[in-house]
Order: C-alpha cells, then sequence, then structure tokens
C-alpha cells in the first residue's frame, strides 16, 4: 500500500487553473486558428538585436565575466539605473526621475514574478482583494492560490468605475470587513482582457480611493501596466502611479514580456517603501535574484536607443493587426444581432460580448462548434472573472490578435462568425 | 495617522534571514578578504562560451526569435531531451536515461528555485523537514518561511548518520508526529558547508529509511546536488536519485550556476511523478517558465561539448584553490590546539571548528576580531543549524575557496590564524 503524498494547502489551491484548461485544449485542437494564445508575434521579436547585444556585452572578458556572476536580488544598482531613465521617458519626467530611488526598483522574472511576490507578501487565506470585472485570469489564479477573496468590481468602457468601487468598499466596511482589504487590482492600459484603458479622471479617482479607505490596514494599488507601450492610437493618460505623489499606494508592474521578448524574462516593479523589504525577501528565497545576464541586454537595448526602435516597429505591426481584426469583426459580424465589441486603442486584445443566450465556455455549444467544426480558439470570457462568481457573464470572448498574421486574423474571425452564426441558428431555430 | 501594512504570515517568517545578515556584514565590512561569499570564482566564467553560443542560436532570424519567444513552464520538450542526455552522462548510464520520460524533468531558474518550490508544494506550517546539520543555511531559511519545523540530523565525515535519522524518525513515530514529516533534504556531494559527501552505504540506506518510514504519509527525499560535478579527487558515489528504482521518493535538484554561470540562472530539476503537477502549477503562477534563451544557451554548450570542456578547466582551477587553503591551513593552525578542519574531495568549502570555549558568531569576540582587525570574514557556522536548535554548535566556520585567488586565500587564512591566536590569548589569558 503506498502512502499518500501530503500536498500543501497553496499547492492544492493552485491545481486547476484556467491556463492549464486553455494550454491543454490548444494541444487537444492543433489545427485550429489561434485567437486564444496571449503570446506576441514571434515574427516580432528581436533576435538581431539580441545577439549584437550579446556580442557587445561579452566582447570584454573581464566585463563580460560579471554579467554570468550573481546579479543581486533586486538587480544591481547601475542596472536599476538605467530602467529608472526608461521609466523617465515613459513617464515624461525630464528630470529623470531622479527624486525615486533606486532601492524602490526590483528587476522580477517578467512582470508575473512580481504579481505573485506580492501576491505571496500580502495575503493570508481570506484576504480580500477588489478586480476589475473582467480582469486578467492568470492574476485570479494566483490569488486562489494564496487562498485570497477576490471580489470583482464593475468596469466599463472607461475601466473600473469608482462609484463601483467606493460601493464595494462600504459594503466591506458594512460587513466588518474593511480590515481584510489588501489590495485593488486594475490592468492601466488597455487591460487584458477587456481592451480597455482607465480614463485620466478614474485614475485619480481610483488612488484617492485606495489612499481614503486605508484606515485600518494600508489598501494598496498594484497598477499591471504590461501594455502600456503598445499604443496605436491617442494619448496616454498618466499612469496612477505618477499620481501617487508620498509613493506609498501604488505597486507598478512593468515588462519588456510584451514589447521586447517574453524568453528574456525580464519585468520591472516599482514599489512602495514598506513592501520593498518582504518582497525582496521572499525573492531571495524563490531565486536570489532574476538573470542577471537578461537585465543587461535590455539595458544595453535601452541605452543605446535600439529598444525605443524596436518598440516603434512593434507598435505599427501590431497596429495593423488591430486595424485587420476591427475590419474583419466589422465586416463578419455585421448581421449579428446583440453582438458588441471594444474597439480597443492599443494591446494585444479584442474583448467580444454575444447575447445572453450563446454561452462561450469550454464546455458550451459554441467553443465546440468553434473548435472542433470551424477550427478556431477563443478564450471564454468567464476565466476572465472570480469563479467563486456565480453570476458572472458567459457570454464573452476574449481575441487576441497577438499571434495571427493579418491573414490568419481575417481567416479566423471568418470562422468564429461561422460558428456564431451555426450556434444562433440552433439556439433559435431548434435542429437545423 | 498612517493605516499599517499587512504582511502575510509567510512574508513575516521570510524576514531576518542569515544571508541577509552576512550580505549585510560584507558591505560593511568592505575591506575585509572575504571567505565568507559562496560565490563561484568570477575568472571561471564563460563569457567567450556565452557569446558563441548566442552568435549561433540567433543567427538565423526564424529559428533565433523562437528562443526569445516563451518556452514552456517546465522547459521545453526538445530541450529537456538534451538536459536528460547530460543528466545520463553523469549517471554514467549508456542508455541515455531513455526510460526516464522528459515530463519528469523541469528547467528552473538556478537550483533555489525548485528547492522553493518543492518547500511551498509540500510545507504548511508545523510540517516537518530532517536535514543533515550542519546544512545549507539558505534552505533553513526557506523551510522557516514556510513556517516548518525543522529537526536537524547529526552527520559525520560520511554524511548523515542514518542511525541519527532512524531515532528522529521513531521520536516523531512515538510523539505522533510522523505523518507530518514531509521531507529529508541532503546535499549530497561537498557539503555546503561542510565539504563532506554521503557514502555510498549511507546513500542505500538513507533511502531506504525515507521509503520504510513513508506510512503515514510519502516522506520524501530532497537530494540538492548542487556541487556534484565539482570533484577533484576520488570517485563519485552513484547519486541517491539512481538508487530509487521506481522513482517516486528522491527529488533531484542539479544546477549549472556552480558549474558554468550563475548570472544564466538555468537549474535542472528530476521530480517524482506525484509532485510534477503541484510544482509545475506553482512554477505557472510565479513565473511562466525560466528564461528561454538561457535554456538553450547551456543546452548549446552541452550539446557541442564546450560545457564539459568548461567543467574541466573549473575543476582544475578549483582544485588549486582548495590545495592552496588546505595548505595555508596547514601550515597557519598547526600550532592551535583544539582547532579541527575537513578535506574536502570537492566543492567550495572548508569547514573549520574551533575549541567550544571560542565562539564564532556575528556578536562574538572572534568575528569582531577577524573583521574589524584583521580584516577577514568567513560564515558563522552556527547559522547552519535550526535556529530553533538551542545547543547548536556556536564555534564552527565556513571557509570557502571559491572567490578569492590562491593568494587571497593564503593571506585570508593567515589573518584568520591571526584572529583566532588573538581571541586564544584574550580567553586563556584573560586581558592582554
Amino acid at each position: 500500500m503506498e502512502a499518500p503524498t501530503h500536498l500543501s494547502q497553496g499547492a492544492r489551491r493552485s491545481a486547476d487553473q484556467a491556463i492549464g484548461f486553455l494550454m491543454q485544449q490548444a494541444v487537444e485542437n492543433p489545427g485550429c486558428i489561434s485567437l486564444a494564445a496571449g503570446l506576441v508575434d514571434e515574427r516580432s521579436l528581436p533576435a538581431r538585436l539580441v545577439r549584437d547585444a550579446v556580442d557587445t556585452l561579452l566582447a570584454d572578458g573581464e566585463s563580460g565575466r560579471r554579467l554570468l556572476q550573481y546579479g543581486t536580488t533586486q538587480g544591481p544598482e547601475p542596472l536599476r539605473r538605467v530602467y529608472r531613465n526608461y521609466l523617465a521617458e515613459l513617464e515624461g519626467r525630464s528630470d529623470g526621475l531622479a527624486d525615486l530611488p533606486l532601492s524602490r526598483m526590483m528587476l522580477t522574472t517578467g512582470s508575473q514574478q512580481l504579481l505573485s511576490l506580492i501576491v505571496q507578501a500580502m495575503f493570508d487565506p481570506g484576504d480580500i482583494c477588489l478586480v476589475a470585472a473582467p480582469t486578467y485570469f492568470v492574476f485570479l489564479g494566483v490569488l486562489q492560490a494564496a487562498g485570497a477573496e477576490i471580489i470583482p468590481v464593475e468596469a466599463d468602457a472607461n475601466g473600473m468605475r469608482p462609484q463601483a468601487l467606493r460601493g464595494a468598499l462600504e459594503r466591506l466596511h458594512a460587513a466588518g470587513q474593511l480590515g481584510r482589504v489588501r489590495l485593488i487590482y486594475v490592468v492601466s492600459d488597455f487591460e487584458n482582457p477587456s481592451g480597455v484603458s482607465i480614463s485620466a479622471d478614474r485614475r485619480h479617482e481610483l488612488l484617492e480611493l485606495a489612499q481614503s479607505w486605508s484606515r485600518e490596514s494600508r489598501i494598496y494599488l498594484l497598477e499591471d501596466a504590461a501594455y502600456r507601450e503598445l499604443r496605436y492610437e491617442g494619448t496616454a493618460p498618466p499612469s496612477i502611479w505618477s499620481l501617487d505623489r508620498n509613493r506609498e499606494t501604488v505597486i507598478l508592474a512593468q515588462t519588456f514580456s510584451k514589447s521586447f521578448s517574453p524568453g528574456i524574462r525580464v519585468g520591472l516593479g516599482v514599489l512602495p517603501e514598506k513592501l520593498l523589504k518582504p518582497v525582496s525577501d521572499l525573492k531571495g528565497n524563490e531565486d536570489f535574484g532574476s538573470a542577471h545576464l537578461n537585465q543587461h541586454i535590455v539595458a544595453h537595448a535601452l541605452k543605446n536607443g535600439s529598444y525605443r526602435q524596436h518598440v516603434e516597429s512593434v507598435v505599427a505591426s501590431y497596429r495593423s493587426k488591430r486595424n485587420a481584426m476591427l475590419q474583419a469583426i466589422d465586416k463578419e459580424f455585421a448581421g449579428l444581432h446583440g453582438v458588441t465589441w471594444v474597439r480597443p486603442e492599443g494591446g494585444m486584445y479584442v474583448w467580444m460580448r454575444l447575447p445572453p443566450i450563446v454561452q462561450t465556455g469550454f464546455d458550451s455549444l459554441l467553443f465546440q462548434q468553434a473548435t472542433r467544426v470551424n477550427r478556431v480558439m477563443y478564450v471564454p470570457g468567464e476565466l476572465c472573472y472570480p469563479t467563486s462568481w456565480n453570476d458572472r457573464p458567459r457570454c464573452e470572448m476574449r481575441l487576441s490578435f497577438g499571434v495571427q498574421s493579418e491573414a490568419g486574423i481575417e481567416e479566423g474571425i471568418r470562422r468564429l462568425a461561422t460558428a456564431v452564426r451555426t450556434v444562433f441558428g440552433r439556439i433559435s431555430g431548434g435542429n437545423e
């Protein structure tokens, strides 16, 4: 008789995450055009640039070898200085953000590691996180693994609604739960999955709410700015982080995975003072610091201007792909009553809503029809809401224009419209 | 009035770890010769080799760009095949370990990430880990952060004593605690800090104990083989992992940080079947997989033979440094009564024991004398025992020959002997 394996509470809560199902579906449906994968376009990746960077960085043996040594848990200070200059440029700060102590910055393994560390540092089971509805489903998985209670807050075309956030906080206060609220999580620009950005006014309001409701314990605001550089039209509002004058409320999470390369795994975080040591201690336990060489590769590209050039070309390419997807949707979905979608100004996603009668989940008629018959895959929208929310919408889809070529996007949308029409016909007309 | 920041239990337990104190001491005593840092010799790092590898890997745009895309959480399967061939060679398995499913292998951010993931996957507060005494102090910190109960098991010149392990298990059984034992942790070769290797006989016995005491729940054995390739004399015993026929008890943790480059951050784990999914789920939450490009860099060096050549040169260099340290100790400590030390066959550490009356901790007379007056730093041995063990030895030191040149090692040992002699004089002779 074999003795059973004991797993920790955290490991048990980590099982059966949406991302796992999704990847399994991708494997099981290899012939599909994927509008599901949230990956960047492989053709955009800077192979030549990285090769040249490494060639230069390792040309001199002595200085080169230093990059192959450990860095530090947060990333070496001279490197953080380079990343601070980059952040200053993004923020339009001509003073180079000289007043931001380098100790507040941390280089991570993509921004995902920072999201995970923040949750590890702040959440015990039952602690509360408020999230936009819908939101980034992988982060929901991280929260779920920590045993967090996740409370969805209504969002619209301008992002999370401050009034809805206030209402949620008031209800928690009335229920004696305010002291368990740790975090408000938002993807500020071209949200994954909804494609919407938080308007400038709301950025101020959301921050102010986090601050004014920090009564029993500090409520932090985690600004996931993963997509901020992928803007195809319009003007960027200031980051929420930049509005936080004393820098004690907002955690800023950025990554070079979307704008540069996910295989390099470099993320950049800026933390309130009180979270620095706990997050750094946890990171030290996890890895002693992320890959040092890779931090130098990105810094090299930042310093010599090749990063900015690269982002420009990436933005131009994704702009065309977004346009291709929106044009295809305009054309293919025009006659379909009750279907609406968001026109994102950036990012990688179009969020589509079908009439509530048409469900989109893994076990829905539409998902089966789309993947098995019409050979196209999307991310079911319901994954982007907390599973604890029974009334979550089940008729939405996240469509990514990241991976496919323009031709692939057009064909994918054509197939998807066919699948939707077929299911519409079955539902409204009974058996065909 | 500012609202307090709430930290998770895990974050609170992560604070004030030994490694933090140690690094602070290094910063505060910049003029010291460090025999404390457990880093590899920077001069050994393969700058040329990595540069050539990247040059080749990224030469072709299309295949090159693939390496800058995400890999997978465990690392792509074709890559794991390359690492399996490498492991087969280490294990002397001419069949290429073809019977080891690739799904059992995982590429991590150094081996540290695997150690951390294993603890996260298995430990709830109060769960028990048995460790050799002394043991790798960073791992003690990881266990402490998880709220684990750490039980030290006596070790001698042949590693952890099976009889002591049996005794500990019997006591836990008698106390009704056997069901809370999750893990036995050993560094099998040239242990950090003690320098000893577990003898072949004991490898069998320790494995057999883990298996036969897996009654209420499975007791895993984590074999940390970080140093196995750094052997300077003698013959390698089989890994404990290789003795585990059904591969359901031993977790093997290896790294390329010591043999190749810590700044690349590539580790290799082999896991029992029952731990695969939990550990992979947790890793997915943490980072979606470690840096893909870096996994290819190491694989490239493994495939073209340059890795093996590099290890040979590294081993030759560390052998000379070990010899330099042992010769210097023989000379400088010859007249010091009651001082003993281990002659390691590999690795990076010499473990020294002083008479019990001479304490070595951060606040000891010796540490002050060594760092402030004689300008040499070591790792106090007491850090390598669980802090919960009140009777832990306090008169030991870990001396590393990793970082310093041979001349630096000789001078460092000379200074250390001077400091020890001074403290001996004060203790035995009262005030000077």
